[in-house]
């Protein structure tokens, strides 16, 4: 009797034991036949950090990972530990996968990736002469250097902190040779009147940071509105947008398709999107 | 949606690398639905020794394991750096089983009484008045206390190294009160002539030590014989004694009842022995 190989994962990074991303692999596994463990390794409950890296990944392949996860604080400070990274994600500059094999550890990012497929399945035919982006964090270097891929064509990243949003911008224009500008907060009842999209990259919405990033009655039905918050699905823009007609995309599209790419780099298989999907909206709405 | 917890558990030892323990486990927790993943941890092949396992330890922990096996050579290594150990395995001196728990680790020793199980499963009515063993060192220590345990009332232990099978009837007498005595190999003829049973705990009939522990000649139709090798299931010594009649228990039982025990201990589901025993099986076949 054969069966495939044993699959074992992981998440390092801190807080992250309330992530719904072990749940999603090992559900999308079992569909699928297979035999994986996915574990939260919460860096902060161990009390350990991200000076911590070096050791926490030595040991996971020692001790049979075949592949991790990593988050914040990690997805920078990974990548001096690898042995060879992804082109795109060299790009962004962050990792979140790593694989580990006979020849070393790769590296990948599946938010970049992941936000790119997320938008071609849920809004494909959306213009993208001009895009707004508001936040410069994280979140918002995958998702900038996503919309770039995509073909937008002119992007402006809005930030509160304007000397984030200048590094972002300055890098993503080195790197793509593209239209991309950095504005400040005041700028966005302007933008927002001329641009094709806005995306939402900050945590305002998020049910301990209520509110929306912008007065909503800057919205027109002609724009096309992307948060990443997912937590809850339907932030307050989102449902503003969606009441006057915008076409969108919420949080679950990044949050899945980050897991769907990383779960066809680790186990070799391709995942269900849909189900996965379906999956993640379940567990959300049963917190 | 709900589903049993993920289990984690490990195999730490010198040279675990073609152990068929961790398929046993996987294949039963597939057959039982679970999400159970079982990795071999090769101390050589990482390099590491059994200095090393305090380290070990505290990452499998850190990482997500429920559960590891030990074996050689950290059978007894393991022992300080437990926060409790069962009584039955404090009595043979060994552990080959660590459960994490939020109470700390708690150490088993399945090899002893997955030999007992074994035996009450195979020949559970012979004479157990007089038992000649062969082989005091780490698995004559776990048969030996199984034996005490099961009822022999006269123990006779044999090594060629006659101040080892000393040593553990010292012990073995010291805990059980019972009637344990050390013998030289020349005795062997008059004990085998006299005893009920014997068991064959030295590596003498493996593939790579062919041979028997003692002139096959001495055996008796009257006699239950039993051999902890199981590569070869059928070893010379079990072969000659099924030619005469006698009463048999091969390798399997220990190797199968010690994954059986900790498999109850590592997942908390008590294990199908049959099915596990017929994997077993159809694996040492198809070396």
């Amino acid at each position: 009797m054969h069966h495939d190989s044993p699959i074992l994962a992981g998440l390092i990074g801190s807080g992250t034991a309330p992530s719904l991303t072990p749940a999603l692999h090992m559900e999308e596994g079992r569909r699928q036949g297979l035999t994986y463990v996915y574990r939260p390794i919460d860096l902060t409950a161990l009390h350990l950090n991200v000076d911590d890296l070096p050791s926490v990944l030595q040991w996971a392949e020692r001790l049979g990972f075949t592949a991790v996860n990593v988050t914040h604080p990690c997805k920078q400070a990974v990548i001096p530990l690898l042995d060879r990274i992804d082109p795109v994600a060299a790009r962004v500059g962050a990792v979140n996968t790593v694989r580990f094999g006979p020849d070393g550890r790769t590296g990948f990012n599946t938010d970049t990736t992941g936000y790119e497929r997320a938008f071609r399945a849920a809004i494909p035919t959306v213009r993208l002469g001009h895009v707004t982006q508001i936040g410069a964090g994280g979140a918002g270097a995958a998702v900038a250097d996503a919309l770039l891929r995509l073909g937008a064509q002119r992007l402006t990243i809005v930030d509160v902190d304007s000397s984030r949003a200048a590094e972002l911008t300055d890098a993503l224009a080195g790197r793509h040779g593209a239209d991309v500008v950095a504005a400040g907060v005041d700028a966005l009842p302007e933008l927002l009147a001329a641009c094709d999209g806005v995306v939402q990259c900050t945590p305002i919405g998020m049910a301990h940071h209520p509110g929306a990033p912008f007065d909503l009655g800057l919205l027109r039905q002609e724009l096309w509105v992307s948060d990443v918050i997912y937590r809850p699905i339907e932030t307050p823009l989102l449902r503003r947008a969606r009441q006057i007609g915008c076409a969108t995309l919420d949080g679950s599209g990044m949050a899945v398709f980050q897991a769907v790419d990383a779960f066809r780099i680790i186990t070799g298989h391709a995942a269900d999107a849909g189900r996965m999907t379906r999956h993640f909206q379940s567990l959300i709405a049963a917190e």
